[in-house]
């Protein structure tokens, strides 16, 4: 082996990252909140750059020069998202601002217009509220029946249950591929394939699997999958929602305004084909164009790469983690080698507020992130108030965790002689 | 008079819009799309650069120092924003990806739990479709009953057909401030007044009002207000919904997801106050901060100053323009010191298709817009298939208005010697 395949991925990356190379009171920033939103890189920064200084202008209904480069690059990003994922079709990505948004999309144009008084919607515990409350107000109004997969003993998704809750009268799964507080990787195929044999729908919220491992939705046979843009290295503002092309075409319009529409009188519109009938209004046009090189850049790396250099951080993390038994992590624990779960650790320290445990690392120069993470009733289910959690990407190093598990150290022995 | 006071704002600024200082097909660019979409100032690009390249976290929900910084930059773009607009309450500017979403917010929110068969809805001809479709979509599902202000002969907004279609049944007026099309600005306090002796609600399109003249939304006294940040010199991807507090805090949610909730529970859930409650999902974060540079920006130089200055071009458009007498224009004519529309002017010349006058001006570096702008019915309305139309902005210059009119009288001849 020589030297240059020794080079761990985030040495070869680091530079890429600006952001990375600053000291927060007075320590190097430990960036380690990567499931709340990733940082870009320059490649990222650069397209947006490029974009605002030579090509602005609103796409599609444009005949000039920039329009005309403003919609190429706008359109050739979803090429690009569509190839990430694998969908059979281009006009199956729909740009939204968020996973949230694109969740609400499903929730009220194929909820809305398709569920009745008694319709089954199976969820899990472990759903971020993102994943949750739109189901929640869509079965306020529909008359739908919220129903949900609890945990196996490990923390993970309980197949065996899910498989009893199932029935004839469930219309819809929407399950998180990887939580972002347990770190499980739920078995999403598998659970397509049992929903479909009951007709039912199923939406993957892709948002904590799609930046760190490949994701093949054609693979999965999921009917709609959601991902955000600002977790995968790309701008805020943007996420996506790939969706079957049939379905996406038999589902009503969401939002109305530009660019939706196809002819527009005065009591009554007809709409655009897809994928524009959803994405009414100037779009998040920069945004688009960055999750294109965001996409570049992670298909650049290699999404294989990205995921096996992950799994080494895993594998390390939890072997530092299990120096310190007063760290209560949560979910599944990883294999030897990494394997099993994502690259991120939500833990609880006895007693010790996880804001005051982040409050004292961020003293270290540690980001790390305390609370519920948007999965307050996974917590509940827990009994934990709220968690820290430390979350990987390529760009940390085996380093960083050990300056992270040195300031936990510390921290616990300094709440230790308050709290012991 | 000083030489230093005779610069005109476009010779102060123009340096500031690197995208400006290029060549198309040849020639210098002269970006006359402004009404589609505005250029941005480094200032802003150098805001969104400087977030991702130091501060890049999410907001709310962290307590470090990114994360902090994060949120101080992303809630202190919307003190900004009130400002800009002179709402009474930050909590009154609900931050969205554009304007379109922003009325879609309102016709969800509001509208789907407030309307009832019968109730009816006053639009104007000349709303964008992002204006009418969100009505459209509301009428078939609630029964409501969409009314239309038409032209006076100036083709200009008929207060007195207002003023006979209004009535206790009215609800909502929701009409544009000045039309992308027409350039007519319209009597919105006035609208708002008459409205409200009815009860009605009103909502106020203010895409091509907020980047060119001061707006108070107290003293139009509306219930509702747009506007959409990429046409006012900030990034694509954010806009803007205000509204009057008491009526945001008695409007259902719109979109659910994280950031929108104060607790909950696997069945039910309980709602953030304003402006949380409307902002569902990680928000447009750098986006907002662009609109904070923006708004910076554009009160640095004064609304009052900017409005005047194009009040200028206004002039010198019309008065070049009337030189050509095959041209016809759409919309009010200015006062001879260019008062009393926008800083704009549709236009289509004889049998010429507009598509093929905008694709002869772009090999001359010209960039209009040629087509519906998102106003079909208004189109139909006026008799036109489609208009060309050139839109200005503070940057743009006189010399840039004779090279566009020189180019059109060319494009004329030649299209004479064709059709004549």
């Amino acid at each position: 082996m020589t030297i240059a395949q020794e080079r761990t991925l985030a040495a070869q990356v680091r530079a890429d990252f600006p952001i990375l190379d600053q000291e927060i009171n007075g320590k190097p920033l430990v960036y380690l909140d990567n499931a709340a939103t990733s940082q870009k890189p320059q490649a990222v920064l650069q397209a947006l750059q490029h974009y605002y200084e030579h090509d602005n202008a609103n796409v599609h209904r444009g005949v000039h020069t920039l329009s005309s480069r403003a919609t190429d690059a706008y359109e050739g990003a979803r090429d690009k998202v569509a190839k990430f994922v694998n969908a059979a079709s281009r006009q199956e990505i729909i740009y939204t601002r968020n996973a949230s948004e694109a969740i609400n999309l499903v929730s009220n144009a194929w909820g809305l217009s398709t569920l009745k008084q008694g319709d089954e919607i199976i969820l899990s515990v472990m759903e971020h509220h993102s994943n949750l409350i739109p189901w929640q107000l869509v079965a306020q109004k529909t008359g739908a029946v919220l129903k949900f997969v609890e945990l196996t003993e490990t923390e993970e998704f309980n197949l065996e249950q899910f498989k009893s809750l199932i029935s004839d009268k469930t219309k819809l799964v929407s399950v998180v591929h990887v939580s972002n507080t347990l770190g499980c990787i739920n078995p999403v195929k598998e659970i397509c394939a049992i929903a479909h044999q009951h007709g039912a729908r199923v939406l993957i919220d892709a948002c904590q699997s799609v930046p760190h491992m490949p994701v093949d939705v054609q693979d999965i046979d999921c009917d709609w999958l959601v991902g955000s843009g600002h977790k995968m290295c790309a701008a805020t503002g943007i996420g996506f929602l790939y969706g079957k092309l049939a379905l996406l075409r038999s589902m009503p319009p969401f939002l109305g305004g530009g660019e939706m529409i196809a002819d527009v009188f005065l009591d009554h519109s007809t709409y655009a084909d897809l994928p524009h009938k959803f994405e009414a209004g100037t779009p998040a046009i920069a945004e688009a164009i960055a999750l294109g090189a965001a996409v570049d850049y992670l298909m650049g790396l290699g999404m294989d790469k990205i995921h096996a250099y992950e799994e080494e951080l895993t594998a390390y993390l939890y072997q530092r983690l299990a120096e310190l038994p007063e760290v209560r992590t949560y979910g599944p624990k990883p294999t030897e080698d990494g394997k099993g779960r994502a690259a991120l650790a939500a833990f609880t320290v006895g007693a010790v507020h996880p804001h005051d445990l982040s409050t004292i690392l961020d003293q270290a120069g540690i980001a790390i992130r305390a609370g519920h993470h948007c999965t307050q009733p996974l917590h509940r289910h827990l009994g934990a108030q709220s968690t820290a959690r430390a979350s990987l990407y390529f760009y940390n190093t085996r380093e960083e965790i050990d300056v992270f598990i040195e300031s936990l150290k510390e921290a616990i022995e300094f709440f230790g002689s308050i709290f012991g």
